[in-house]
């Protein structure tokens, strides 16, 4: 006989690629009596519907907010950062005393401002973020695997429930998390250079080599293999999602584009000069860090992020 | 009974990556009679040697560039740009006449200009350059279908025999790769874009991330699965290679950084003034470059480059 779920009753909002895998996992994983999800566009509704009825990953689908949280005893938002606020004021009346109520942003102090003055007192808020993604969303992204491995920090309050927090804490260690606590304002600053600046420089040089004149963007596509394909992938991310991380968390960004631009007058110079031995210095420097993220087991030891490469056909003799 | 080899002996000059690719390959694909290699240093050579006897990738190895060359039918340069000049003038008085002289660097213009005074008037010097790579370096990083499916980039001067470039463009065509055509301004203005200020980039922000205070080294390892890890790849390429590829081919890579900077400022400005709506125009755009290199079949169609995600262990009940 199984052990009781974690959480007698989970209440998804929004069903991207973050809340997906948490309704995969948590299933798979028998973390929740029952799974209850809604989101806002009709048409991810119904697909989320079929993909209950075809595989079982959600128990029902509702139209409303007000409806998925009721009698919920965990409420996770995976939704983007800049209508939490809204949502958390909406939802605030129907919750259940004693919830926990969560989210996923990839941004915590503007979360936790916004949403923390709706809330009743009576419910846990313990803001959350796990740091893992793929540039896909959509109802159908999602995967069972996607935070194992990974970590999720959880921002709680200085004066949240201990208890609380263990439980969501082992809510993600069982979705295959490691879970880190820190506060809203460190993981703003961690994120900001771990991801946020990541995707800002890579949005900018795929639209920097889109518009060039003198080379075509056919050629672009053809000669990505030199290292640019690299720099696609998170610049095919989902875009309101990344609107809202760059204007909710715009002081962090500033801050580590600051120092970015710092270090890239610097090689800049070394270019300039021609000054070899800097730049031989600085590159080799930076081969250390990509073993330390294999090393870590966050990143593929394999050649080329373990790409697959195909078959040389034999040449015909 | 085999065909007759497209050239009776090759000779490579410098073994790591891309010259152990092209053995790797040249052998399985039966390109070559014989395959003589060298390396400047004793250990690669030592290594190559044992190569050789165990998976007979190479038939001999040689102390000397100038004993390398000795009667063979296509010489490759497999070496860093700033040396190639030199490894020419070294050469050159032991080319067998009719031979094809090449490399694969990733600047053409340089290694043009600094290897064509030496070389005698009755050998082919045709440059080219294989736009295909991974992190890895030295002798046993190479493998036979790294340039299946990628593009080598000629350049030959606008004197060249027809079929010296033909012979080498079926060279590379046999193995795996898409031959293409250019001159040498304009594979450095394209290479600038596509491979040379993405590999800045990623040595900048690495570095950027690295030196940071209030963020310690260990958590932008940890969290860098939010995007960061992405660019620590192109970041541990060869440090000899990249600091040659950035002195010679200074010119395209400062006018494309030029560009990048502008293209920054930008998203720059929209982020500090709170710009959504040219945010997320922004963010939409670049996609659809991705959906095009992969269409092009130059990366993985699955997220996250196809990266494996370890099973999650059901939790035990």
């Amino acid at each position: 006989m199984n052990a009781a779920p974690l959480f007698p009753r989970l209440a998804l909002i929004g069903f991207g690629l973050i809340g997906g895998s948490i309704a995969r996992g948590a299933r798979t994983q028998g973390l929740a009596g029952e799974i209850v999800a809604t989101a806002r566009s009709a048409a991810t509704r119904a697909r989320v519907k079929e993909l209950g009825q075809e595989f079982g990953i959600v128990d029902r689908v509702v139209e409303t907010n007000a409806e998925a949280v009721k009698d919920a005893d965990l409420v996770i938002l995976s939704i983007p950062v800049g209508v939490c606020g809204d949502v958390a004021k909406e939802i605030a009346p129907y919750l259940k005393p004693g919830a926990i109520i969560s989210d996923v942003g990839s941004v915590k102090g503007a979360v936790a401002r916004d949403m923390a003055p709706h809330l009743p007192a009576n419910v846990h808020f313990i803001p959350a973020h796990p740091v893992a993604g793929t540039e896909n969303s959509g109802p159908d992204s999602g995967f069972a695997e996607l935070f194992n491995n990974r970590w999720c920090i959880l921002t709680p309050p200085p004066d949240a429930d201990a208890k609380a927090v263990e439980r969501l804490a082992e809510f993600w260690g069982t979705l295959g998390a490691n879970v880190e606590i820190m506060t809203p304002e460190h993981h703003d600053l961690v994120l900001a250079i771990t991801s946020h600046l990541p995707h800002l420089i890579a949005y900018t040089i795929v639209s920097t080599a889109e518009e060039l004149e003198g080379v075509t963007s056919s050629e672009v596509l053809k000669f990505s293999a030199g290292g640019f394909r690299d720099f696609t992938r998170i610049a095919a991310s989902d875009p309101t999602m990344w609107r809202d991380v760059f204007l909710t968390n715009k002081d962090a960004v500033l801050e580590m584009l600051g120092e970015f631009q710092e270090d890239l007058s610097k090689l800049t110079r070394a270019i300039r000069r021609g000054d070899g031995e800097a730049l031989f210095d600085h590159f080799t420097r930076t081969r250390a860090i990509r073993r330390g993220i294999v090393n870590l087991g966050q990143d593929e030891a394999g050649a080329d992020f373990g790409r697959r490469h195909a078959n040389l056909a034999k040449k015909p003799t």
